[in-house]
């Protein structure tokens, strides 16, 4: 069978689009991961889904395979490109789409100029529903934002802030992001027994109080070029303690973002560039 | 304009793969550096670029364009992509053709299952030909292989055969290829000024007389799954130190790859399995 595909980025994280509106792909994940493989597959950070919607009142629903094969809830930088995607592909006229992923809705808008803002849902600042297990730790106040102490074996302590953004974040802040641990520490962080599904790892360092640098590590995916997600949830983490203000741009690894939030209880909103790469078939 | 290629591997070693017969596709250096780039393009450890003959005696031409921009002479596992790509693509009939490269002319042979072997020329063993500067140099003979002392810098010195393909390469022995130090003295050595032309290094397991287990570091590529001229310059060191006996098996990061080599003079031939991976148009 022939797969049909796109290849896209938005700031360098890259993604396989797939139209499955008018009829379903389903693959085992393994067949997902050899799809995403660098040298004996496309090669993508993720692949993207694009299906039609549960409820007709919504306009599409999406899924999200890592590179692992591991299904993941959301992915800024991929759910711009999948607004660029489903306009080029002439599959909707509309300038704003609410789009199912796997924990609710989101809202996608394309502005005159093409750029994709990216409605990336309330942050959700509760550790426990992050989820991350505090039990026995106590955390250090910075401005609204708890930070706290983790345990990286062999005597180290990383001080983390935790947010998630329908996926769980850790934000770490840095002196300069081209020396920090990213590829050291960020499994090690990913993987801690305290984050019982893993997590994200953002590593932020403020330039100003409107621009910051970030490098991710992302889970199932190691460092990625940009993570939208994990620019939300460093762009929050960096509100709340006071470093930075809204609207911030982040200098991500693959190019600039930016992330507009005005506070607790408010959606976040993710910007930047989004690019059609070129067009593909599969033998699946 | 919209540029169709094809993606192909063998044994990991991937390739963009264009057919340039019917008329001359010409890019700059940054431009395929551009395609070859894993998120912001198509993604290849190489672009091979499949011409008409200058001889009509001959049936093909062919460049190899490195993920840097650069362009480099020969590489085996290509060359064998490009006998399926031909056959593939009906530009041949033949099980048998001779292709002219930089350096000279290749011949690829499929087999009736479809393994392809490429004649990869007779190997230069002559250190200034390489071209390896061995001034001042002494040399350590084991068989009749000259090992050479590489000042590494900081006191360590590595020993190393030199070898060239139609490219240079240093051959470095090493007890176990998975703590072998490939990401870093890799680049020393490719970089060594007693490499004027720059060089691939092959790191060596024996494990015993047909089979070595290699990890390659290639000049302007990084660390690659496979490399066929590696795995060839690997081999002829070997048999030329009386490590193994032709043929030999190569366990490569990204599959199994077989060199046969009858010693100085002839010529070595290398096999191996190759596949399409998908096709694809991009706008250039």
């Amino acid at each position: 069978m022939k797969l049909r595909f796109t290849k896209m980025h938005g700031a360098g994280n890259d993604f396989i689009v797939i139209d499955a509106t008018r009829e379903p792909v389903e693959l085992p994940p393994e067949r997902w991961q050899a799809l995403a493989d660098r040298h004996y597959g496309i090669g993508a950070d993720q692949i993207l889904i694009v299906g039609k919607p549960n409820d007709p009142a919504n306009d599409f629903s999406y899924r999200i395979v890592n590179s692992d094969g591991s299904e993941v809830e959301h992915c800024g930088n991929g759910a711009r490109a999948f607004m660029h995607f489903v306009t080029a592909k002439g599959l909707t006229t509309k300038r704003r789409v609410s789009v199912e992923i796997m924990p609710g809705l989101i809202t996608l808008e394309m502005d005159a100029a093409g750029a994709v803002t990216a409605g990336m849902g309330v942050p959700v600042l509760d550790a426990a529903r992050v989820p991350f297990d505090a039990a026995g730790l106590v955390s250090r106040r910075e401005g609204e934002l708890d930070r706290w102490p983790l345990d990286l074996g062999a005597g180290r302590t990383a001080e983390i802030g935790v947010v998630s953004m329908g996926n769980p974040h850790a934000v770490l802040r840095v002196d300069d992001v081209d020396t920090a641990p990213v590829t050291t520490d960020g499994p090690v962080v990913e993987n801690h027994p305290r984050f019982p599904r893993r997590t994200n790892v953002g590593f932020v360092q403020v330039v100003d109080e409107h621009h910051i640098r970030l490098r991710v590590w992302e889970r199932g995916a190691g460092e990625t070029l940009a993570c939208g997600t994990g620019a939300c949830g460093a762009v929050v983490a960096a509100i709340l303690a006071g470093w930075v203000k809204s609207p911030v741009r982040i200098a991500a690894r693959g190019g600039e973002l930016s992330v507009a939030w005005a506070g607790p209880g408010s959606v976040a909103y993710l910007g930047g560039p989004t690019a059609i790469v070129f067009e593909g078939e599969v033998e699946i």
